[in-house]
């Protein structure tokens, strides 16, 4: 398209202004379709300066979750992103993500939209997920290993985010057990993983993994009910933060994970989750459907299990699924 | 749709004359509108005799698996089958029921196909489905219960499948562990249930249970690399047997096999297994990654692995998943 083409030349200019006579050279372009493809591109939120005699220069490339703006920010990945589906909208990223797996598609294939209008989130619970907002990103993987292995997955892939978050942002994320990137007390951040599964044998088909980060959201773009736990990156840096980027560097991230996966070696996953749980050293409250207990988190075990102490000094381990975690007085402490 | 209601009017009247009046009079459609619903149904295989002065009479249905077969042969259910989608050809039942989960179809839907051009069985593996042959059958669950609770479902499927082809064709097929309905020492029946599960608390969200009979197949109906170890129910019995009588008792041994495993029940289930299993008692071959052992069955837990007896005397159960199974002279023994 001669409008990805333009807009690749412009960025390589670096802000310098381009003339029409060149791109329309180094295009094969007539200088009508030149300029065509300038006005389909700041119809898409590029400001281009025009000027008589010295031609075009990008100015700004609009925050927007497209391939565009989101492709020449990725290094190169073994699996993960090498296909990209960028959405405007869509009902969620998870349920698309399930829907081409059905059909065939290559693993590690990202799709990512700029609103969902059925977000999902874990126990079949909705995750909002405002327009211009957010970033909402899956990945299809189809690894060949035991389910096993694949347990700790949404746990791993909070990692990736907290390391994303602080190539992007230069703040890093704590972790509230099991897998929720917080900033300031507050959650940042959604991830549901789901797998399909030959019951028999245990089997493996594919996994998705969907992560919900909230990066541009103020405080009134959360429901009522969620606006206590929630924050955004923006809320919390008082600045806001290019979603291409962050949507970047966290593909890069999931390709590293994948890899890590693959190889069976997650020390370095498992040493950054002991690092950033906010939980440990910290008095929570157990839920289960047996009822509350309150004890002090001590230590995460090897399957990410929250080791746990009781009043009386006796110790366990808890599951995620089995229990939830909250702290004294809020959702995180 | 005028074409089904007349079929159900000459179904109730049992072979004999229904005039094209009282057909025209009790369905207040214009005599027009009767003979193109014949021409309709005539069209689809039913043989309908119409003679001048008497009117119409249904000598013979078709062996079809569509609603209007399999619909009136169905007890009432209280889930399996309550809604039925049947396709002449489909790519495959269990992937179609996986895409309509999605989009949030109901517990115990059921898909039929009179064809599937991209079968498929257990470890990716495909499965036969040749035109008019067999039937081919997914239902949708959504039960709320643990996923532990439901491995065991694909072994319970298979004694549902036994009850079935007893009910229709009065012969009980036995059970080859973990999960193949045989009859003659060959595989009668592909079962493959596939779940959709949240990695981190392991909850189902849905699962699909698909069932592939060989009915009216003849040996050259297998391609080559199956025909020694597959048959089907009109090989075996000299005769051919109702496709859509067969289906509806499926679906009605399939809403009874799902009460019992919301109940939690499955004792019933566990004695006709371990009655039908045609291995105990036999010398088989455990087959694993690690090589090849030389065993005798001799039980079944109570979690559907098979117990076996080492030459040394020494036992241990082994789990389907782990291992495979074959006689020592082929398939079965």
């Amino acid at each position: 398209m001669s409008r990805d083409t333009v807009l690749t030349l412009l960025r390589a200019s670096g802000g310098a202004f381009l003339s029409g006579e060149e791109l329309s050279r180094r295009l094969g372009l007539s200088r009508t379709a030149i300029w065509k493809a300038v006005d389909a591109l700041r119809k898409d939120g590029y400001d281009i300066e025009a000027r008589t005699s010295m031609g075009y220069r990008l100015v700004a490339a609009p925050d927007a979750l497209t391939e565009a703006e989101i492709r020449p920010l990725l290094r190169p990945t073994a699996f993960v992103g090498r296909e990209l589906r960028c959405f405007d909208e869509i009902d969620s990223t998870n349920t698309y993500a399930k829907q081409i797996a059905l059909e065939g598609a290559a693993d590690g294939t990202v799709v990512v939209a700029n609103c969902q209008t059925s977000g999902r989130g874990r126990m079949d619970r909705s995750f909002q997920s405002p327009r211009d907002k957010g970033i909402y990103l899956t990945v299809l993987l189809r690894p060949d290993l035991p389910t096993e292995r694949l347990m700790p997955v949404t746990a791993l892939a909070g990692v990736a985010v907290c390391r994303a978050v602080e190539q992007v942002c230069g703040v890093r994320p704590g972790l509230k057990w099991p897998n929720d990137p917080v900033l300031g007390g507050r959650k940042l951040c959604g991830i549901l993983t789901e797998l399909s599964v030959e019951a028999e044998s245990g089997r493996l088909q594919y996994l998705v993994l969907g992560i919900g980060i909230n990066v541009l959201h103020a405080a009134e773009d959360f429901s009522p009910d969620v606006a206590a736990m929630a924050t955004s990156l923006a809320m919390e840096l008082g600045r806001p933060v290019p979603r291409p980027a962050l949507a970047a560097a966290l593909i890069g991230e999931l390709d590293k994970l994948y890899a890590s996966l693959r190889a069976g070696d997650l020390s370095d996953y498992l040493a950054e989750y002991r690092r950033d749980c906010v939980n440990l050293g910290k008095t929570v409250q157990l839920i289960s459907p047996a009822g509350r207990e309150t004890v002090t988190a001590v230590g995460i075990d090897p399957e990410f299990g929250l080791v746990v102490r009781r009043p009386d000094g006796t110790e366990k381990t808890v599951r995620s699924g089995e229990v939830s975690v909250r702290g004294m007085y809020g959702y995180v402490e």
